[in-house]
């Protein structure tokens, strides 16, 4: 699909194929529907961008919210998103050893203690060895700062979603 | 559930329980949980509807967006979620006649096509013919005035769905 062809959708479909380029958060994709037409898949996503940044701190950590754990009760319940299980399956989090699985479930719940929301990071760009490290490292992070970390993770995560469904070039899904 | 027992909530119980007060918005109620402790049921509602008023109009225009159709394509397909199932049947959307459909339908295109955004109405506060009657009126609302009338009727639903939840006199759920 071109941009072109996002342009002329209207906002039911187009809400159908970019609803969850933001997990879980359909909201945004629709309220960005207002800013047709976009000249490129570089400002459709810069509007998703804007969106994100002009929500307030909480609004932000709303949207962390809503992601799921990585190698949590999403994945071994078979409720993830596709997205989510197609970007935590290529990471290997689906072929976690029992004690790696711990390891990651003890991590995720002492983030999740600490900063009241999840521990979010772009699976298609990291490994199993560099989200344990990283969910480490992140752990140790001042509150404003690991936010706005998550928040960068989103984008990432929103980038790469988006060129799947826009650039014909990248695009298997349509 | 009492105020209390809310509060208690970890966040991602908290978006299990309240994550669709308003429809398809579960952002919503994982951000307004950064507000907690909530003094009272009208304390967390407040937080919600501040969380709304401060979306630019883009954002208000989104919620708009991820809202069914009344007796549109979701009803028809059994793909409504659980809530909007019970109201659009409460109303009696879901037994109108072939007419009713035919008009409903005309209309909620016309709507669609005037403004970018869904009919809202809180369908438990209506039947089927104030429904119609409404839909046919505020077809000829000025836009900004329409999509402030469509947000209070987001405002009332969402009401209506806390008070399902939390108060426990009326509490039909937990």
């Amino acid at each position: 699909m071109d941009i072109g062809s996002v342009n002329s959708l209207p906002y039911e479909d187009f809400v159908d194929v970019f609803g969850n380029v933001v997990e879980k958060c359909p909201l945004i994709t629709a309220a960005v529907w207002s800013r047709r037409p976009f000249s490129s898949l570089a400002d459709l996503e810069a509007s998703i961008n804007d969106f994100i940044d002009a929500l307030p701190e909480s609004g932000k950590e709303g949207i962390l919210r809503v992601h799921p754990d990585l190698a949590g009760r999403d994945l071994q319940s078979g409720t993830l998103t596709r997205e989510s299980r197609e970007e935590q399956g290529q990471a290997g989090l689906d072929t976690l050893t029992t004690a790696e699985v711990s390891r990651m479930t003890r991590l995720n719940t002492e983030y999740k203690d600490h900063f009241g929301f999840p521990f979010v990071i772009c699976a298609r760009k990291n490994n199993k060895a560099t989200i344990l490290r990283q969910l480490e490292e992140r752990l140790r992070n001042e509150r404003t700062i690991e936010r706005a970390c998550a928040i960068d993770e989103v984008k990432k995560i929103c980038h790469l979603r988006l060129q799947r469904l826009v650039v014909p070039e990248m695009s298997n899904k349509l």
